[in-house]
């Protein structure tokens, strides 16, 4: 009996990203185990049933391959057993001999380039003897073998799987991220450390951002100016390239490479400024923002470039899928060449949209030349855009439904936007059939692909960038691989800490680095006070962080707001407890951890002030503590009279929520995020 | 005017191996900052001065090189801006076209593969407008670049140098670590890493030890079937051996391996059994200890295949020395073949020591046809040994002086061991010159080459080895680099601590490592009540790792053992303050951390109990925290009585030192640290 199970029960969630804040606060009884009747797996398989026992990790487990094989398959053996291996600590390897107890049996083949909708189903069942896997081919064979990894966990017995099984297969064939190697140039192993956090939560698109203004980033062999003088010598090699695609092929990843045309191309014109519609000169930008620059689509010598230029990059490519771009040219430069001008009117184009769409059609026919289907921006999609073309959408879901409506297929990335440091539950809660899509035909919705978060790196670096794409990125993951109905919002956030647990074991560690940012900025070995004001602030929503400092692509990434991650999973925590002592539905642990976190919060500025004022780093941060203690003073208070069933007057209400206003504010560019949890608390007392 | 100064005033010290135990007992002020006069340096410099003002990091900088220059350089620079820009989150890259601020002045080349005793001094001078680095060779520079990045600081002013003039060079010629990839192979990554925090610490040798009863690690194209079945498919490309040795060339270290015979050979037999001195049949060994088998040095065949298969290793390894081991032969499988004690008799060797000399003579022979110094193990050394072999000794002091009195050159490793947990302190009171060598006249001790820290690795994966090498093989480094008189323990621990943090942007993460090893034992996402156990827990001194579990080389190491550093730095400061309570010289302060301390290791027993029930890995932990629990109280009952001047009767005392003394017995072979400390108290209470 099948049937899709709705998680909504747990005992203890995570709780927090500070170990301190955590121990502190709110106890240490987080056990990332499944419990009760959840599954711990992130996507939450289609559908599932649990069995009884589990099956035992042990150092003597085999896997063996039946039906059709593959190197890849082989590859993808001693991953797993790497990675069994590495997150138990148990020594296996597949040159042991081992007697199989893993039995995993393909049907056939994939496709030799991986292709849009092919299938990655798998059945996977659990029992204490065995585990098998069941795939019509490769792929999902790749996706069987992450659930399996996700389900092992310590208990008494060990290491163990709970029996189990699984009949699993995604919504949308499209599941996507993409990475900005523009505007911060992204070495390899950031990329493949993306890959490995991809597979995990079983992603299958990685877009590849990689031209900017302020950089060009692939190798070309026909036009080496590219790189030479547009990337600061910050680029990928055609062999590098093709590293990444094999490496993401085993990982039943597809690689589609963006060139962003014509606008966004200030680093081609810094090696060849004829193809650009201003006099120039042109260097890389160093400055973010919407550039005035772009290609001059009038002149036919353009066309020859990009001929030329598509050509290399659909053969070093070899998805069926290629991205143009398309986006945020704001015709600054068309508007101020004459010749241009004159091309508008010759041509009867009423705007520079018209003279886009031009530019656009020629581009597609090239694409199309060379072996590919065009992918844009929103802006691309224009009166007579060919029927093939994939709308990506930055717009939202009524431009995509517009789009269906027409016959275009097309992805969401409307509210996946990862660098705009919404909560996971955001994005969770974006659907891309949901809002202006939920209108859409049976046959127009099959035109939804799915969707992609998008990795803009804007304010990111190497080394921030993990805490920035995960773990909130595998919501998104889960809004496109599993049912609509799957929507618990509590069900995810526990789910997603375990999952969270896990991409250690792939070199992805952004708590170890938010650390390590912070003993950087403070110069101590543990610096535990400014992790307690680290664990309640974090950034707020939008590009915020370019309003201080040298806003520009040098500007270094070193401060507290580039360090703590985008949610602050110990305020989300704080504000479920007051939500509850606001309702009246606290329990007693509740209120006594209500009054820990409040009393640390409080007592922490003290021993946090003298530290920030040593560094150049954190002086900044002299308000944002202060004003931390402020108001979980006035939390405290509001603790005592709501406990004493004490009345507030008028007045003394409107002062404390004018504060609490006035503390909602960023301050060294990061919010306080115990505010709205304390206002909860201040509304809540009697009048 | 120079002079070498000894640092002895610390403000504070680095207190903590885990934050939370720093916040809840030690405050956090341990800056890692250089304070009042002590340079922050280590190996510290040979002489050193500092000068008014500082140098400020920033994105402007560049580097220049001045006189001789190499492609060497060129990464050195590069490899030098990214770990500044790593270290300080400030954007620098070579390709910027910075004006230079750094000039780095070489005066000619150094040997193309680099020798025993090359000049590695440098002179550097930092004042607020630029940075001056000036070296005889190219080694030279590589010690002087370390020194510089271990010299940037945070302050009010940002990322600076303080200003400060430095004449460096080491005092002992050979400055080694050997890490042991025969029992637990070790991917080229871990050797990778070791290397970059070699160069940090300015050790100059690789010792490389890569065959052994567990496995043979190197790709032979002679003898293939040495890895084929001898290395559960584990094994080093010769194309990875040659991109470690140019990885290490890079780094001013030379490369030695050891293929270890004739004993410590049993996975070359799985293989060859041809070479065995016993039936057989052999495979791998799986069990740890010393191995009855060893190769036939009665067979001619024996040295025809060495001389091909050392021929093979000396071309690949361009290093002029060649380490044949040479240790623990038992001669059990020599004393049970009759044609060997045939051969003993004949040639009328008294002993098995004979007939291993003869071998040694026989090999040396070969390793000197081709073109290579034998360096071996004190067993090595023979009536009858060349004068140029060197001699590593496990033995100690003793044993190298007389080796040095007979003409022979050596080494040391006795002391050095860090596989058997020692504190730092203890191997940084180990001196080659020390003990039995310090009697030794003038032109003998110019036959002690310097030390090598040995990374045996029975109880070592990639996953822990950071955590076992580091940070105390920079005290190891320190003592073979710095004057004979740098010994101030407490400034040892406090520079070591620093360098323990910069570590960290060279991939060296055991305090990250350690927290990802209790999140697995426990299933929590923060395992801070396991983490106050772990922090005041050490491994006994000593091979007691094996006394438990599947005791062979497939056997997890995922257990608190494996987990905790092998010195408990929160004990360290504890026994500190206890101390000074017990002589009656501690501070307010002191006695307020104490209380502190005890009372979060008492409470925390019952929060983890808990815990401990929940995975197999940690029930056997359940005695270990109740016994910290109980000392704990004990602790605090001292205290009470040191404060009120109570006085204890004799029985009293007797009944408390016998329980502290049961208390100091391993429970999970894990050892509770601050039981000594409680001693020291109990002891200090009047009678």
């Amino acid at each position: 009996m099948w049937g899709h199970q709705k998680l909504n029960n747990f005992g203890k969630v995570a709780s927090s990203i500070f170990g301190l804040t955590l121990l502190l606060c709110f106890g240490a009884e987080n056990m990332l185990q499944a419990q009760n009747s959840d599954l711990a797996v992130m996507p939450l398989p289609a559908h599932w049933q649990r069995g009884a026992g589990a099956f035992v990790v042990d150092r003597s487990i085999g896997v063996e391959f039946e039906g059709y094989t593959e190197p890849r398959l082989e590859r993808a053996r001693e991953r797993f057993l790497e990675r069994l291996s590495g997150e138990t600590g148990i020594l296996i390897w597949p040159t042991m001999g081992n007697k199989p107890k893993i039995f995993i049996h393909t049907k056939g083949a994939s496709a030799e380039v991986q292709k849009l909708g092919e299938d990655e189903s798998y059945h996977l069942k659990v029992t204490p003897d065995e585990v098998q896997l069941d795939a019509p081919n490769p792929l999902g064979v790749l996706r069987g073998l992450q659930t399996l990894l996700q389900l092992v966990q310590i208990t008494p017995d060990g290491f163990v799987v709970p029996a189990v099984e699984i009949e699993d297969g995604p919504r949308f064939p499209w599941r996507g991220l993409m990475i900005d190697s523009g505007r911060h140039f992204m070495p390899l192993e950031v990329i493949k450390r993306s890959l490995n956090g991809m597979e995990a939560v079983k992603l299958n698109v990685f877009h590849w951002h990689l031209s900017e203004d302020q950089g060009f980033r692939v190798e070309s062999l026909k036009h080496p100016l590219l790189t030479k003088d547009g990337s600061d010598g910050l680029y990928y090699t055609q062999a590098q390239i093709r590293e990444v695609i094999a490496y993401a092929r085993d990982r039943g990843i597809r690689v589609i490479p963006e060139f962003d045309m014509p606008c966004h191309t200030t680093a081609w014109f810094a090696s060849y400024p004829q193809l650009a519609s201003g006099k120039g000169p042109y260097h890389i930008m160093r400055e973010w923002g919407v550039a005035d620059s772009g290609m001059d689509p009038t002149r036919e010598s353009t066309y020859v470039f990009l001929d030329s230029f598509i050509a290399e990059m659909a053969a070093l490519f070899p998805d069926a899928y290629f991205h143009i771009g398309g986006d945020e040219c704001n015709g600054k430069e068309w508007d101020a060449n004459v010749a241009i001008q004159n091309f508008k009117r010759e041509h009867k184009m009423k705007d520079n949209a018209e003279l886009q769409a031009y530019f656009t059609a020629r581009v597609q026919k090239i694409v199309a030349k060379h072996g590919k289907i065009m992918e844009g921006w929103d802006e691309v999609l224009q009166p007579g855009t060919p029927k093939d073309v994939v709308i990506q959408s930055w717009r939202g879901q009524e431009s995509l439904a517009t789009a269906a409506r027409g016959g275009y297929r097309g992805l969401l990335s409307f509210g996946y936007y990862i660098d705009l440091n919404q909560p996971a539950s955001q994005h969770y809660a974006v659907d891309p059939l949901g809002a202006g899509a939920a209108t859409l035909s049976a046959a127009e919705k099959t035109r939804i692909l799915g969707g992609e978060a998008t990795m803009w790196a804007e304010y990111v670096t190497p080394e921030n960038i993990d805490s920035r794409i995960w773990p909130r990125t595998a919501a998104i993951a889960e809004r496109l691989w599993s049912p609509q109905d799957v929507r618990d919002v509590e069900s995810m956030y526990y789910r997603m800490a375990v999952v969270s647990e896990k991409l250690e074991y792939l070199g992805i560690q952004p708590r170890a680095v938010t650390r390590r940012m912070l003993r950087r900025m403070t110069g101590l070995e543990d610096p535990a006070e400014l992790m307690v004001l680290a664990s309640v602030v974090q950034p707020p929503e939008g590009y915020e962080r370019g309003t201080y400092g040298n806003d520009d692509s040098l500007m270094p990434l070193n401060r507290l707001i580039d360090a703590v991650p985008p949610e602050s999973e110990a305020a989300r925590q704080f504000m479920l407890i007051a939500k509850r002592i606001a309702t009246g539905s606290a329990s007693e642990e509740d209120w006594k951890q209500a009054r820990q976190s409040l009393k640390l919060w409080r007592d922490n500025d003290a021993q946090l002030q003298p530290i920030l004022l040593r560094s150049k780093l954190t002086v900044e941060l002299i308000p944002l503590s202060t004003n931390l203690r402020q108001v979980a003073e006035m939390g405290l208070k509001a603790l005592d009279q709501l406990q004493s069933r004490r009345a507030m007057t008028e007045a003394e209400r409107g002062e404390a929520l004018a504060f609490l206003k006035k503390s909602e504010k960023p301050q060294a560019v990061l919010v306080n995020m115990i505010v709205p949890a304390v206002e909860v608390l201040v509304q809540a007392i009697q009048k």
